[in-house]
C-alpha cells in the first residue's frame, strides 16, 4: 500500500500513475518532461531514449519504472525484449551500437552522480558519432529517471511483478503519448 | 568548463542556467515543476520547501544547486543563512519545529533511494501534524534536486564558488519566479 492515501484503486492506478492522478498540477510538467525526452522528433530513436531510460530505472531497482519503460522501449527496438535484458545484464557485451553503448555509460555515471561523468566518457561517446544534443538529453534522461525511480518508490507506489501487465500501457505510450499518459495504465 | 558547447558564456550563465539556454524544450517543464514544488501557494512556506531543496543538493554534494537554493531559503526563511547551515550540518539538533525536521528526513531518505523510506518516517511526518500533500510533495520535492543536481553536474556546468554571488538570484527566484528564471542568474 502507498505510503500515502492517494484516494484511489492502487490495483488500477499502480507506480507513477496514483500521484500522478493525485496532484495533477505536478503531474502536468513531469508528463511533458518525459514527452520531450523520450518522444519528440530526435536524432535518437524513442526505443533507444526508452532503453536509456529503462536501464538507469534497473540500476535504480525501481521495479515499476524499470518494467514499464523496458516495455516501452522493447516494443520500439529490433532487439525487444531480448536486447532490452542484455543491456540491463552487462552493458559492455549487450549487441547494441557503439554509440548507443557510449551513451548508456554515461548514464550509468549519471546514475551515481553527475560528478561521475568524465571527459573521457564524452570525448568516446562523440568519438562513436553522438551529438552535443545527444550527450545532453542523455544525461538528463538519466537524471531524470533518478527522480521518477525516486518519486515512485518514495511514496511506497504498488508494481505489477507480471511483465506481460505492462505490455498493453507499452501500445498505449507509442500511440498517445506521455501527456494523455494519467489514462495509461496496465489493463488486466 | 561544461563537457558540452552551450554556446555561451559560462560565468555568465553558470549552473542549471547555462543547460537551460542550450535546450529551451526541456528547460520549460524543468522550471515548471520548480515553480509548482519551491513557489506555488501551499501549507509549506516557500522557504521550508527551498530548505528542502538545499538539503538534498547538499547532501548530492552539487554546488551550484545546493548554494543557489541555501540563499532562496534563507532569504526567506526568519533564521536567514544561519538555520540553513545548522541544518545542512546536523538535522536532529538544528531549531527546526519537529514537522519540518520530519520532512527532512524523509528528504535524506530519498536523496539515498526511494526504497529508504519507511513506514515510520511517514508515520513521525504525520503524528508532527503533516499532510498527504506535505509529504507528497517533500518526496518529489527531495526526488527532483536528485534530478537537478545530476544535470547540473553530469553536464560539468561552472559553479561561483563564492557564496555572496547566489544573493541577487536568491532576490531575483523571490520576485519574479521560475518561470522566468532564463534570465535570472548571478550578477557580478
Amino acid at each position: 500500500m502507498a505510503h500515502i492515501d492517494l484516494g484511489l484503486d492502487e490495483k488500477e492506478f499502480p507506480g507513477i500513475t496514483g500521484p500522478m492522478h493525485y496532484r495533477p498540477e505536478t503531474a502536468a510538467p513531469l508528463n511533458e518532461l518525459a514527452e520531450v525526452l523520450l518522444r519528440a522528433p530526435h536524432s535518437l530513436p524513442p526505443g533507444e531514449r526508452e532503453l536509456i531510460a529503462a536501464y538507469v530505472s534497473g540500476r535504480n531497482e525501481c521495479t515499476f519504472c524499470c518494467s514499464s519503460h523496458s516495455a516501452f522501449a522493447a516494443v520500439q527496438l529490433d532487439g525487444g525484449m531480448t536486447l532490452v535484458d542484455q543491456v540491463r545484464a552487462d552493458l559492455e557485451t549487450a549487441p547494441v551500437p557503439a554509440k548507443l553503448r557510449a551513451l548508456l555509460r554515461i548514464a550509468g555515471a549519471v546514475q551515481i552522480s553527475g560528478r561521475e561523468v568524465t571527459t573521457d566518457m564524452i570525448a568516446a561517446a562523440r568519438a562513436e558519432g553522438a551529438t552535443e544534443v545527444e550527450i545532453h538529453d542523455t544525461v538528463l534522461i538519466a537524471a531524470a529517471f533518478c527522480m521518477f525511480n525516486r518519486y515512485v518508490d518514495g511514496l511506497g507506489t504498488f508494481a505489477p511483478e507480471d511483465r506481460d501487465a505492462y505490455t498493453p500501457m507499452a501500445h498505449q505510450i507509442v500511440e498517445f503519448g506521455y501527456r494523455r499518459s494519467g489514462d495509461v495504465r496496465p489493463v488486466g
